[in-house]
């Protein structure tokens, strides 16, 4: 079966390009390896109606749904509030995140700290024995800092509970031009509906100018769609098949 | 007044993680210079609903929308057809496109060539007297190529349109953790609502630990949230404004 995702990045930081965005190029290439179909990536400022209108609809459309960004203690970190609102929940705090408050900040835990252990209410509260923060997880969403090093130190520790069957990929590579070659790879892409391909022109490289991509969670109907397109593609622009 | 705008990258190779986007980052600065304020960015997959959807909702909610990708010549561009569908016109071949085209690969010119030379029915065309590729303009979306240098060529021949006023920003330097100074940041903020405010920890960085930003199009604005802040911020951790 065919697992889905939808990821949330949340931050004015990314939107007014103070920052490029690398936690979105970080889970994509996560989820492709575990076989999870990522479907859509919204980048979105730090506002409650957008944070909550997009966690609503984002968690009915895909089974696994990804939030970054947030979470911190700072007036900008309202990601738990705009999930709490979306789903008409309260914002509750978490004893075992509280606890981990009290303990890390001692008498310094104000309550600008204190706000990082609110969280929607009926949160699961995921613990690790290597990392200081735990994973706040909302029904399907799962709720990751901004921070790159942060996040992807969290997803590491918990990417094999997302684990789906595998893609089956192969690239051809060719010396030629999308004019030269868009009609056969049209009728080919028409015979074999199961299979996704893609179609990407190179720059600047001396050995070929096109890679193409057949990909499906079904090995035979790749194999096939590659015999079918190297058996028409014109001669000598063949590069290698990979 | 506040100029906004709103970004969709297209294309299956961004979701999937085969490569990084670019685009966004190098647009979400460029507007941010030219004074637009982005609200969204959208990646979404070679998918004609998705496509048309994500058009109508981005061309009624921003003054301006750029789209990225999806407008070569093979089966999975279909930017300009998903554009059609998205405001119930019909594709139609635009004459200048097709002279160009023609020029451009003579008795090569076949279907799939061709159809780069389709575009929504009422799209203004722009010509460029250093550029081969005419910019194809739909209401007020802006058709961009997918790939970088593609794209930032002609973005750059075109940037001047675009501009509004400027922002006027301010960022505070500080040797101290978010959790010192969120209270304080947070009581600023609510005094000053006509302000942006962001806090951002550095990690890393042997000489401060948090950037603060203050933004706003009015300079007095933001000169008096920054005055505030540095009366009220605890002695020994400001390293600079700028």
């Amino acid at each position: 079966m065919l697992r889905t995702a939808g990821l949330i990045i949340i931050g004015n930081e990314i939107l007014s390009g103070k920052c490029q965005d690398q936690n979105s190029f970080f889970l994509a290439a996560e989820l492709r390896l575990l076989g999870v179909s990522l479907m859509r990536i919204s980048v979105i400022p730090d506002d409650l109606d957008e944070i909550s209108n997009e966690a609503r609809s984002f968690s009915g459309a895909y089974d696994l749904v990804f939030t970054t960004g947030g979470v911190g203690p700072t007036h900008d970190d309202i990601t738990m509030e705009g999930i709490a609102r979306g789903f008409g929940v309260q914002l509750v705090r978490h004893p075992l995140l509280e606890d981990k408050f009290r303990q890390r900040y001692g008498s310094e835990a104000n309550e600008a700290v204190m706000k990082m252990a609110e969280v929607p209410e009926g949160s699961e509260v995921l613990e690790f024995s290597t990392n200081n923060f735990p994973l706040v997880i909302f029904k399907n969403i799962h709720i990751f800092p901004g921070i790159p090093r942060y996040l992807q130190e969290k997803f590491t520790l918990v990417r094999e509970r997302f684990r789906a069957s595998g893609f089956y990929l192969k690239r051809i590579y060719l010396r030629a031009d999308e004019s030269d070659i868009a009609a056969i790879l049209n009728t080919v892409v028409a015979r074999n509906s199961c299979v996704t391909f893609g179609s990407y022109p190179i720059l600047n490289n001396p050995e070929y100018r096109i890679i193409l991509t057949i990909e499906s969670k079904i090995k035979d109907d790749v194999e096939t769609a590659v015999e079918e397109l190297l058996a028409e593609l014109p001669e000598g622009i063949l590069v290698r098949v990979q």
